[in-house]
C-alpha cells in the first residue's frame, strides 16, 4: 500500500476570545498512516464528516477541564463519522462507517476507546446521524434532559439555542414527554421551524425588542426545567423565572465562551430562594448507557416524533475554521457538520 | 389582667442597599394582647431571644422569594425563643419556653404553625440552642450538609463564613462525618476558634492578603463539597476548585444580600466542565423530619462532638436594627441573638 498525503488541520495559538480565521488554526500536509502501521486494537480510518460543536471552543483553553486542552501544533480533537479502511480490532471491520475521534485530519489510526463500534443505521435514519440524534448530540440531549431536567407531564420546560443540534432533540425529547416547551433562537426563520415543524409550544427570537416581555408571558406558571446551551443573559432571564424545585440542566454556554470574562448569573441567589438544582454535566459520563439510549433516539425519528435537520458544510477540511467561526454566529440550524469525504465516493486508498 | 405597653420595630422603609440606622427601621408602642384576646389554637407569648440571621436582609426586598416580604409599617419578622403566658392551644401550655415567630416585638399571639411544639431540652444544651443547633441554625446545617452536600468520609469539605451560627454547625458536621474540613472566616480570632476549638483541619482568614494561594494550597484534591453562605468572590474561587461531581451546597450568600446589583458566579463555566451540582434549599423543607434531626442534633453536644459560640446582645429590641447592620459586618462568631428578656426574670404580665 502506498502512502498518500493527509491533510490535517492543527492548533497555531490559543485565541484570547473568538477564533481569528488564518490564526487560530493552520493546514498541515504529513504522510497519511498506511494498514502497516496498525497495532493490534487499532483501525485505520478515512474522515468523511467532522461534527462542530460549541465545546470545541473550551478545548483550546488551557485550563482544567473535562478533557486535557488540544495542544500547539496538535490535530483538532473533533468527533467525526469515519469509514474502516483496515483493523486490527475485532470490533469494526473494513468497509464499516461508525463514530470516532480522529480529529481534524483526512486519515488517522484509532485505538480502541477513540471509536465507537458500528451498529446497523436504523431504518428512518441515516449515516450522518452518527454524528446528530444517534451521536453525541442525541445522547446530550437525552440524559441531560432525562437524568438531570427530569421533566414531568404539563412541566414548563424552556430550552435556550434551540434551534441548534442539541436544543432541537432537547425540545422534541420534552414534547414526547408531555411538557409544555418554550425554544430560544436567535432568529424568526429557526422559530417558525421550531414551532411549525417541531411542534414547540413557544419560540422566542432572542433578538426581538420585546423578547423580555414576551419570555415572561409565556412563562405564567414559572419554569420547572431549563435546558442551558447559551449563558448569559438568558440565563439571567430564566433564573428570574425559575419555580420553586426547577432543575436547569447546565450543557452549554455557547454565548461565553469566546468572551475573557464570562459573565456569572447575577440572579444566582434564585437558586437558593427558589430551591433550585442547577446541575453540569458531560455526555460521556454515560456511556455505559449510550446502547440503551440509541434504541430509544432510533425509534422516535422512525415514529417521526424526532425530527432533524443538518447544516452541512462542503469543501473539505479547510472549510472547519470558517465552519466553527460560524457556528459561535448561530449560522446553522440543527446540527452542523463539514463533509470531508462523500460516503457515496469510493476510498482511494 | 390588665394591657401593658407592648414595643415593636416595624420596617419603615426598604432599604435600597444595606440597613440605615434609624431609617429602615422604627420602634412602635402599642397595647400588649392578653389572653382574653386569644382564640382556640392560639398561644400568647412573651419574647426572650430574638434571633438575627442573614436571611432577614432578603425579607426586606419586595420581590418573589420562598416567603412574603415583610411589609412597610409590618413588625420585622423574626425567629425568637419565647415563653407561653396563655395557651387556647393543645400544643403548648403556660410556662413553656419554645421556638416561635412572634416577630420583634415583646408580646404575640402565635396560631399554631407559628410555634414548634415545645420539646424537652436536652441535657448539655440550653435554652438559646433552641435558636442554634436545636433550631433553624442547625437544622440548616444538618439537612443542607447531608442531603445536598452528602459528604463522603476523606472528602474535602469546604465552609464559607464558618464562623457564623450556620458554618459553624456545618464543619463540625462535616468532621463527624469524616471529611477533611476548610473553614473560611473573616478574623484570626475566629479562624482560631475554628482549628483549636472546633477542630477544622484548615481554617482561612479571607482578609489575608495571601488568601488566594492559601486556599489553592489548601485544596490540592480540590473541592467535593461547598457550603456557601457567603457568595461572591469565595464562591468564584470555590468553583475554580470545584472537584468533578463536586455538591455546592447553596445556603446563602450574605457578600450580596445589601448589593443592588449581586455578583453572579463568573467561573460557573465549572459547572459544565466538572459537572458541579449548584443546589438551593430552605430549611422550611425538610419541616416533616425536623423531630429526627432534633435528636441527632441533641446528641452530638451530649457527646462533646457539636460545640457553638453565642454571640448575645443585651438591651432588647431596641438593639435589633445594630445588630443586624453587625451581623453584616461578621461582628458574631457562632449564633447572635437579642436578649429581650432574661428567661430568669419572672414575667410581669
Amino acid at each position: 500500500m502506498t502512502s498518500k498525503s493527509n491533510l490535517s488541520v492543527v492548533l497555531a495559538e490559543r485565541p484570547k476570545e473568538g477564533i481569528t480565521l488564518g490564526q487560530t488554526f493552520k493546514q498541515k500536509t504529513s504522510q497519511a498512516p498506511t494498514a502497516d502501521d496498525l497495532k493490534d486494537g487499532q483501525i485505520l480510518v478515512e474522515t468523511l464528516y467532522v461534527s462542530l460543536d460549541p465545546a470545541m471552543r473550551g478545548w483550546l483553553k488551557d485550563t482544567r477541564s473535562y478533557l486535557p486542552p488540544v495542544q500547539i501544533g496538535e490535530v483538532m480533537r473533533s468527533a467525526a463519522i469515519v469509514r474502516v479502511l483496515a483493523s486490527k480490532s475485532s470490533l469494526a471491520k473494513p468497509g464499516d462507517i461508525l463514530h470516532g475521534l480522529p480529529g481534524w485530519q483526512e486519515y488517522a489510526i484509532l485505538p480502541e476507546g477513540r471509536f465507537d463500534p458500528p451498529f446497523p443505521i436504523p431504518e428512518d435514519c441515516r449515516i450522518t446521524d452518527l454524528l446528530g440524534v444517534l451521536g453525541s448530540t442525541g445522547l446530550t440531549a437525552y440524559f441531560g434532559l432525562l437524568r438531570i431536567g427530569e421533566p414531568k407531564k404539563g412541566d414548563t420546560v424552556v430550552v435556550s439555542g434551540a434551534a441548534g443540534a442539541t436544543g432541537s432533540v432537547v425540545g422534541q425529547i420534552a414534547k414526547i414527554m408531555g411538557a409544555r416547551v418554550i425554544g430560544i433562537a436567535g432568529d424568526d426563520s429557526k422559530c417558525r421551524w421550531l414551532k411549525e415543524e417541531l411542534d414547540f409550544d413557544v419560540a422566542l427570537n432572542y433578538k426581538d425588542p420585546d423578547f423580555k416581555t414576551k419570555f415572561k408571558d409565556a412563562t405564567p406558571d414559572y419554569i420547572d426545567v431549563f435546558y442551558d446551551n447559551v449563558g448569559g443573559e438568558i440565563l439571567d432571564m430564566a433564573l428570574a423565572r425559575a419555580k420553586t424545585f426547577a432543575r436547569f440542566v447546565m450543557c452549554g454556554a455557547i454565548s461565553q465562551y469566546n468572551s475573557a470574562n464570562p459573565q456569572g448569573p447575577k440572579n444566582y441567589l434564585n437558586i437558593i430562594a427558589q430551591r433550585v438544582k442547577m446541575q453540569g454535566f458531560i455526555v460521556f459520563d454515560y456511556a455505559k448507557e449510550y446502547a440503551e439510549a440509541r434504541k430509544q433516539l432510533a425509534q422516535w425519528p422512525a415514529e417521526g416524533q424526532l425530527k432533524r435537520k443538518e447544516t452541512i458544510i462542503k469543501g473539505g477540511l479547510p472549510m472547519c475554521e470558517q465552519a466553527l467561526v460560524d457556528l459561535f454566529k448561530g449560522a446553522n440550524t440543527g446540527k452542523m457538520l463539514v463533509e470531508v469525504k462523500n460516503p457515496e465516493e469510493a476510498s482511494k486508498l
